[in-house]
C-alpha cells in the first residue's frame, strides 16, 4: 500500500491510549511532565518525548555500536554458514551481550546450510586471454574437473531465451547482461538463470553482477535451488565489466569462449545458533518486541552493511535501555539470526521453537538494508496463516506509527510506509506477526551487497549511531505502549 | 598562473591575423563568408567557424572513435611495455592509420622496461586470515621465495615515519595509509614510500591504493627507482579497504602480520614503437603540430580512459580532418606514445629522434587525462632548455587559445588555463616546445585510474566524440592560423 493510500482508509485509530504518567518505570523525569487537559489522553510522541530524548542522547554521544561493529566486521570477519567465523561470531555476540547486561541470552540451535565455495575461475579464452571476475553463486555445483570450456551466449532476458532454438543454446554458457534496474527485477537472473539455462541444454549460466555500478566488482548471493528435473549447471557472476565487454565483442560477430573451474560443495547442514537476549517487559513480560538482524554473511568482505550494521543495532537497543533504566512495559528481544543468506533456516529456527507464543509477539522488527542514513520503517500486518495482508490492521498499525515517529524527525528517520517485511521475520508475518521494516536511503547498499566491498570503511560512524537511535525508539515505544501496534484500541495500563 | 591574471598582462596579442579566406584549402564553403570591415582582420573564431562546424559535425554524428576504442580495449586488452599485446596494439594503430589516409605511417623503434607482474598475493596472516585486494607496483623486485611475513606498522605521513626510532620500523611491514586528496599530494606515498621505509629497516611498502573510492579496488602504478644505497624492498598497493582495516586493527592495539609474496621481474629492455601518423601541411609541411596520447597501459583492466581514449582523439583528428578534405597550413602529427606508464622511453625516443627539428613544432597535445566530459585545454610554453615557464609566450598563447576556445562553446571545452604539460610531451616542452593538455572534468578518472575497472564501459561515446570533436578543431585552427601559437605577431600568409 502506498503512503498516500492511508487517509483514504479514514479509519479512526487512537494512536495514544496512553496516559502521560505510563512512560517506562526506569525513566527519570528529566522534563515537566506536559500538561493534558483533564479527561483526554496524551499523544505518544508527547508521552515518550523524555525516553526518546534519553535513548537518541545516549546513542548519538556513544562510539560503542561502532566499536562493536568493528570487532565483528574487522576482529571476525565475514561468516558464510557453516564456516567457524560464523560460529566465533555467535559467541562473539552472547558474550557482548551479556556483558551489556541483558536480563537473559540464549542461543537458538539451527542446522544450517554448508555451501563452500572452494577454488573458482573465468577465464575468457578466445578472442584473447582475460581472466574474468567473478564469484560463484550460493548453492552452485561445481564444475567437472578441468572445469567448462564453452563458446558464450549473451541474452537480455529470459524471452530472448525463450525465443532462441535450442541448438543456439546446447553447448553453451549462457550470459545473462542484464542492467541493473531495481534489486527486485533484476536479481530474478540470479535466481532462475542457471535452471532456465539447464532447461534449454546451456552447459553454465553466468550472471552479469546484481548491482549499479563496479569497480571490477562482482556480486555473489543465492541462485535459486536446482531441481531435479533439470539439469544441474554451475552458476556464477561476472562483474559488469566482463558482461558488457563479452557482450561487445559477440555484437561485434567474435567468437566468446570462456573457461569456468569452480569446485563448490555442498556439505551436510551443519550446526549453528541464532543468539538471542532480552530485557524482560515489566509488566507483561511474555509479550515481545522483536528486534534483529542476521548475524550470517556472504564469504567476502566483512558483511559489514549486510548485516553486521542490522545485528549491533539490535544489540544496542537492549544495551541502551539497560544503560538508562528503561525497562518497557513488553520483553524486547533481540535476535541475531543465523543463516539468512542461504537457506533461512534461523528464522524457520526461531519460529519453531516459538509456538503458540508466536501470537505473543506484538511486533517483529528487521533491520536488513544497511545502515547508510536512516529513513523510516515500513509496516506491514498479514492476517494469521492467510497469505494476505491485513489491510485494516496495517492501516491503524501506520497511523499509530506515524505518530510514534514524530520522535525519529531529527533523526531523519519518521518516514512511515506500509513496506514491511523481511527475510528473517517472514515466517512470523506469515502467522499474523506485526512486522517491521527498518530503511535507510540506500543510496550504495547495492554497491557494495554481496562484494568482497562491503566492509567497515563504507559505514558511516554517526549514520549508524543515528540508526541504533531511530531504532532504539521506536522499539521502545512499541514495547511500552499500552495497546499493541495495529490494534483497534489500546487501554492504559491494561 | 590562474586564469584570472591574464588580463593584468595587458599583452595586445592579435589573435586573428588571418583572412577570412585562409581557412584549410579542402574546406567546402558551407555557409557565407563574414563580412569584415576593409582593412580588418577576421577573428580566429569567425575565421574557422566553418572548419569548426564540420569537424565537429562529423565527430558527434559518428561511432567510429568508440568502434576504435573497442577494437583496442576489448580486442587487445591491456598492455605493458614488454607486453606481446602492445606490440599487437602498435600494428593495430599503425593498420588502422593507415586505413583512414594517413598521409605517412611509421613506426618509431624506442627500447622500453620490461617489468612483469608475475604471481603475487598479501594475506594478513594474524589476527586472523584475510586475503588482501592487493597490486604489486611497477618496478617492484619479488619477495624471497616464500614471501615475506612480518609485522605491519601503520604509518601516515612521511614525517610520521620520520618521527619514529629505526627499532620501531626494522624489520616491519611498514603500511602508507593515506587518504586521497589529490593525485599529486598522495601519489608521493606511492612514489616514494618503498625507499623511506627501506632506508630505515623495514622489510616492504604497501601503500594505500592512490584514488578516492574503492570497491576493494587497488590501484597499481611505477614506484620511484631504487637507489643502490638503500635497500631495496619489495612494494605493493592494498586497498582502501584493507588499509583502514589493517589501521582500525592495529588502532585496537592488535598485532597484525601480513605474508607479502611477489615474482615480479625486471627483465632486459625489449623492442617497442611509437606510432606517428601525419596529415602533412599544406603550405608549412615542416612545422609540425603534435597531438598525442600514449599506446601502453598498467597490465590490469583495459587501459580505457588511460589512455586509450587519447589514442583514438589522436587517430580521430588526423582522418576527421582527411574525410573533410581539411588540410592545414602545417603538418598534423599524430603520436602514440609507447612506454608512458613504466619509463617514459617513447617520449625520449620521439624527442631523440627529433632532434634540431624539435623548433618545428609548433605546439604539442596530450591528451592523457581520461574521455569524460570534456573541459578545455591547458596552455604552457618554456623558454627552450631553461626549466622555467616563458610567462609573455604563455599569456600571449592563452589569449589566442581563448579566441580559438570560442569554437568549443557548444562542447563545453573552451576552459582555457596554463597548466599545459603532460609525461610524454614533457621532453619537447623542455626545449620550448608549446605544450597544450587536454582536459576533461574528471570526476571519477581517479576511481578507474590503474585498476581492474578501467574498462569501456566506463567510457560514455557520447563524451567521446565530444573530446575528439574539441580535439580536433584546436588542433586544425593550431596548425592552420597563420601564426604559431605564443608568437608575438602573426603575419597572414607568411
Amino acid at each position: 500500500m502506498a503512503a498516500g493510500r492511508i487517509g483514504l482508509l479514514a479509519i479512526a485509530v487512537c494512536c495514544a491510549g496512553l496516559a502521560a504518567s505510563t512512560a517506562g518505570a526506569g525513566a527519570r523525569a528529566a522534563r515537566p511532565a506536559p500538561v493534558i487537559p483533564p479527561g483526554e489522553q496524551a499523544p505518544v510522541d508527547i508521552v515518550y518525548a523524555d525516553a526518546a530524548a534519553r535513548l537518541i542522547g545516549a546513542a548519538m554521544t556513544s562510539d560503542h555500536a561502532y566499536t562493536r561493529l568493528s570487532e565483528l566486521c574487522d576482529g571476525i570477519g565475514n561468516r558464510l554458514s557453516g564456516s567457524e567465523a560464523l560460529e566465533r561470531a555467535v559467541q562473539w555476540a552472547a558474550q557482548s551481550m551479556r556483558a551489556d547486561g541483558a536480563d537473559r541470552v540464549v542461543l537458538q540451535p539451527a542446522m544450517v546450510t554448508h555451501w563452500v565455495r572452494g577454488e573458482e575461475s573465468a577465464v575468457m579464452v578466445e578472442p584473447r586471454v582475460e581472466r574474468l571476475a567473478m564469484l560463484g553463486l550460493g548453492r552452485s555445483v561445481a564444475t567437472p574437473p578441468g572445469g567448462i570450456t564453452a563458446d558464450v551466449l549473451v541474452v537480455g532476458s529470459f524471452d530472448e531465451l525463450k525465443a532462441l532454438p535450442n541448438e543456439a543454446i546446447r553447448g553453451k554458457i549462457v550470459l545473462w547482461d542484464v542492467p541493473f534496474t531495481t534489486y527486485g527485477e533484476t536479481v530474478r537472473y540470479r535466481s532462475d538463470g542457471a535452471k532456465r539455462a539447464g532447461a534449454r541444454g546451456a552447459v553454465a549460466s553466468l550472471v552479469r553482477s546484481v548491482g549499479p555500478v563496479s569497480l571490477r566488482t562482482p556480486h555473489t548471493g543465492n541462485m535459486g535451488a536446482y531441481v531435479d528435473s533439470i539439469p544441474k549447471i554451475p552458476a556464477a557472476a561476472v562483474s559488469i565489466e566482463d558482461a558488457t565487454m563479452i557482450r561487445r565483442l559477440t555484437s561485434r560477430g567474435q567468437r566468446v569462449r570462456v573457461k569456468l573451474e569452480m569446485n563448490a560443495q555442498t556439505l551436510p547442514n551443519t550446526l549453528s545458533h541464532n543468539v538471542i537476549g532480552e530485557i524482560r517487559g515489566r509488566e507483561r513480560p511474555d509479550e515481545i518486541v522483536l528486534v534483529g538482524g542476521h548475524l550470517d554473511s556472504w564469504d567476502v568482505g566483512a558483511g559489514a552493511h549486510d548485516d553486521g550494521g542490522g545485528c549491533i543495532i539490535s544489540m544496542e537497543v537492549l544495551r541502551l535501555m539497560k544503560q538508562l533504566g528503561l525497562r518497557p512495559r513488553r520483553t524486547v528481544r533481540a535476535v541475531l539470526w543465523t543463516n539468512e543468506e542461504n537457506g533461512l533456516k534461523g528464522a524457520e529456527a526461531y519460529r519453531d521453537s516459538a509456538g503458540p507464543t508466536v501470537e505473543k509477539h506484538v511486533a517483529a522488527l528487521e533491520t536488513d538494508g544497511g545502515v547508510e542514513r536512516p529513513a523510516g520503517f515500513g509496516f506491514k500486518i498479514n492476517r494469521a496463516d492467510v497469505d494476505s495482508v491485513d489491510t485494516q490492521r496495517t492501516a491503524r498499525a501506520l497511523v499509530q506509527a506515524k505518530q510514534i515517529s514524530k520522535l525519529l524527525t531529527g533523526l531523519g528517520a519518521d518516514e512511515v510506509n506500509d513496506s514491511g517485511g523481511g527475510a528473517d521475520i517472514g515466517p512470523l508475518m506469515k502467522r499474523g506477526v506485526p512486522g517491521v521494516s527498518h530503511h535507510t536511503v540506500g543510496e550504495h547498499y547495492f554497491d557494495w551487497h554481496h562484494t568482497q566491498s562491503d566492509m567497515l570503511d563504507k559505514v558511516d560512524p554517526i549514520e549508524l549511531r543515528k540508526n541504533v537511535a531511530a531504532v532504539a525508539v521506536l522499539v521502545y515505544v512499541l514495547a511500552d505502549m499500552p495497546g499493541r501496534l495495529g490494534d483497534a484500541a489500546s487501554h492504559p495500563g491494561k
